[in-house]
This record gives structure tokens, C-alpha cells and sequence, in this order.
């Protein structure tokens, strides 16, 4: 885990994210898995909607979440987003979300940081995903968009 | 307000829907209002889903919503919906939500309903709407499924 | 998988529940998790609100969806819920989200079902929960509400 | 509507805040609301979390929305929030919602702004609130939070 690149985005909770257990409703980590990704690909250059503009969608096949501490109401979170592995037909991210602390909001809010992301660890988890066209048939990312595939490439786990 | 046609549907409050004033949170009711006129509109003959596939969309372009008491987790509710106004061009619904009452439940839970409504009133308003075609250009309902015009014109208040 | 009893609950998607991929969102999946286990909950003879009332929390500490097919818009959606393991701690359900075939809508649509789950399989998936008390500290369910452990151990997997 | 104080609070559209006719589902509007308002007053120097701290709540008791042009997935939104009247007893806000042009985001993206809002008006509205305790019954600012009160006072329409 020493070493990697995350990619950080910063949210703070809203109302409607809560639930009357007091704490965010568990599905929105879900949502925030995929702000992780979207804003990821966009600091790598490649917005998630030119991605749908070439007639590409990146739906989720698998997903795993393990909650450990909820989040509340108007906390400052900070979404951490890695690329585990990747090809022309398959993606893979790990997430975690964590509560910021003081001295971690003094920190810049956004893009890329070396090593173990900061905070309390709230909900870590996983998404796996593969290249479909907008009929959702399979596709490959490298007849399509081989400038993503080649800026991907930087991001993989190097093991 | 006597001798109206409102269009009774019933729902059941979620989890999800709830935040932490552990009161539904009040954009939910917006929804329901939505969830009353497409099942209307369905009992009219007509699914919504068919109205999209012939190109046509039907989107909101005023609400106003009153709020009056809060509904709760596991509520039961019904949704009333009834047509205001109607033109080739435009479309008006009023909304009522009530929470249902023990006696009110023995009552049939779906369709058409000639009075007034039942149960207590939680949440009240009314949605205005064009009808456009995929492009969101206005479109006349009579040139493109004059069928559904016929349909509402039962509904309209005969005033 | 062959004599298990599963319960089944029958909901409509909703258009709030789409995206702009024209699917049901993703994370709506995992809220229909919920709506399975808590309708399941009901049909045992003890509603979640009813559990809430008694200062308890049943959250959920993990999750794995597969998403094999999208839902589409105004689809009659099965969603069907096992209980796989418990004690007075811990719960562990699965689901199913399945489309309803039309002759499957014939089939009554709440309640219990001995054997496999109807129509076609869209996601499936698990949810484990811990029992916690309103502070969020872990709590012995036969300590709290001994009925409910009793309602539950009718349910668990007879392997 | 010249010289008028209005905040400013900046968002990027989400993927779950779509939905299939291609833009943001409509509810989520009345969602950016509450944002420009919780976010209006954490620049006020008061976290609406504190108000609640407190024991008082701002429910929502009637609102109205006019929906010109739909947001889309990506866009950069700004949030203007502006307060119209106020007493100790209750609170009315209007809100536009408009879409950032290039030269726009060059301007600093969060806090006050004195003359009239920015970019192309998407959606426009007002909500009106009471003040009520955590039993919802309506309570006085100024018994409760009366250093709220005054810094209100600063914000109401000088007409």
C-alpha cells in the first residue's frame, strides 16, 4: 500500500444525503465511489462525459463496501480514488472515504498524493467495471480511445 | 372541489426517503407528485413509457409545493392526482398528499376515486408542463399522439 | 439453492431511479436491498419501524452487488430476499433482482416462496449487519427483542 | 433587483443527479436550494448543523420553482441565494440557478455577490420556512438563537 497514487476529491455532506438514522444514508458512498472515479479521469485529462460523447459507457459489474464508521451531516469528506488494475476491456478502482481532520484540510483539496491517504477511515470499497458500447455490448477501450487507455497506463498499481 | 375525478395511487414511505429530522425529506414529495401523473396516466390507457418512445417528453416548467405536516418511515400514503387544465400545448395537475387511515385501508388501493379525498393532508401542489419532443422544441400533442389528447380531455374539470 | 424460502417483493421503477444511461441508476440496487429486507422483516410480523422504536439499528457493515442486466423505466421488478446466516449479533441476507416475466405478474405478488426465484436475473447480492443500540454500540439482539431472534431463526438456511 | 446581496455557492452536476431524458431529474433543483441556503448561512458565520444543535429546525412550508433550461451531467452551476423577508417567527429565501460561461469561473467561485447574478438563468425560485422546535412546534429566533436573528438582520431586502 506504500507508494501508490491516490487521487483525492473533497465533498462535504449534504442534508439530503442523511437519513433519520442521523448519519449519511449507505448508499450514497456508493455515489461518492463513483464522484471518486469520474473526477480521477477528470485530473487525468478526460472527462467522464467525453468518454459518453464517444459513444462509450463504463458501467459498474461488480462493487464491494465496507462500512466502518458512518458519516454525518455537514462533516468535510475526502474521497480517495486508486486505479488497481486495467486493460482494454476491463477497470478496476479501490475507494476510501475519510473524514478530513483539521490539520488535513489545510492540505491542497484536490488532485493527486503519494502514499497513504489522510483522515479517519470511514467506508473503504471496490468497483469493477468493463467498456460497453451505447448499446451495451462489450468493447475495447483501444479501437475507441486509445488516448485513455495510454493515460491510464501511467496509473496502474506497479507491482 | 366537489364531484372531481382524482386518481388514488398508494405508497409505502422508504427508508431512503427519510433524513435526519427523521421526517421524509421534502424534495421526496416532488417525486411522489411525478409517481401520482405517470400512474394516472397509466390508468388512463396510456404509460408514460410509451409517450417517451414516441418521442414526446413532458417535462415540468412550474411546481409549487405546501407543506403541511411531515410524513414518516413507513407510512402509508396515497398520492391524489387529478388534471386541471389541458391544451394541445400544455398540461396542469394538482396534487394531494394524505396519510391513509386504518378505515381508509380497507378501501381499494388503485384507480379513479369522485369526491374528495380521504385521509389526513400532509403535503399539497400543483405541476405545469409543456410538452416537447426529444430535441425539448414545443410540440403539439394532437399532431404526435392525438389518442392520449382524447384521453385527458375526460379528465379535465368540467367547469 | 433448491428449498430455500425467499421472500419476494413486487415494486415499479421509478423515473427518478434512472440515470442518463437510460438504467436504473446503480446504487438503486442497494436501496432495493433494503426495501427486500425490510418488506421481509414485515411479512415476519415485525415491521423496522417497530425495531427502530426499541433503540435499535440494523446497519449495514458490508456489501457486494453484481450487476449482470440494467432495469429500465417502469419495469415490474421482483426483489427477492433470503436470510443466510444469524445470531444475536450478527445478520447476513442475499438478494435477487429479477424482471418479472408476464407470466410470473400472474403469480401473487407478495409474501413467500419455496424454491427459486421467477424471471430474469438483473443483480444479485449480500448485505451484512451488525445489531447496535442508538449510541452505535453493538448490542445482543436476545437481549433487546428475544421475539424477533425467535421470527429469525425460522428463516436461517437449513443446510 | 439592483444592488441586492445574493450568495454565490458553486457545484458540478452529478451522474446520479440525471436522469433518462438526459439532464438533471428535476427534483434535485429544489435539492441545490437547500444547498444555496445551508451554504448562505455557514457564510453568515452560522453552520445550519449548529441551528440544529440548538434544537431548532427550518422545515420547508410551501415553495415554488420555474423551470426555464434543464442542467446537464458536468456543468458548472452556480447556486445564488438571496434572503427576501424575515421575522423572528419565519424565513424566505428566492434562489437562481444558473449555468457558469467561461468567463464566469474566472470569478472567485464561493461567498457574496452585489448586483445581479451571473450566466445563463436555468431554474428560478423561492421557499418559505418557520422556525420550529425538535417537536415541531413553531418557536421564536430570538428566544433561541437570537445572534442568528441579527445576523439576518444584515441580509433582509432593503426596499
Amino acid at each position: 500500500m506504500k507508494g501508490y497514487r491516490w487521487f483525492q476529491h473533497a465533498i462535504r455532506v449534504r442534508y439530503s444525503e442523511t437519513d433519520q438514522m442521523g448519519v449519511v444514508y449507505h448508499t450514497n458512498y456508493l455515489n461518492w465511489f463513483e464522484l471518486g472515479r469520474t473526477e480521477m479521469i477528470r485530473t487525468l485529462g478526460y472527462p467522464y462525459r467525453l468518454i459518453e460523447e464517444k459513444g462509450l459507457l463504463l458501467p459498474v459489474v461488480e462493487a464491494e463496501i465496507k462500512f466502518k464508521q458512518p458519516a454525518r451531516y455537514d462533516e468535510e469528506i475526502r474521497i480517495y480514488t486508486r486505479v488497481t488494475s486495467f486493460s482494454p476491456i476491463r477497470l478496476e478502482f479501490v475507494y476510501e472515504i475519510r473524514r478530513a481532520s483539521e490539520d488535513e484540510l489545510r492540505i491542497a483539496e484536490e488532485g493527486q498524493l503519494i502514499g497513504a491517504p489522510l483522515g479517519e477511515l470511514l467506508v473503504n470499497g471496490a468497483t469493477r467495471h468493463v467498456w460497453v458500447n451505447s448499446s451495451w455490448k462489450p468493447t475495447r477501450l483501444d479501437k475507441v480511445a486509445p488516448e485513455l487507455l495510454q493515460l491510464l497506463s501511467g496509473e496502474q498499481d506497479m507491482e
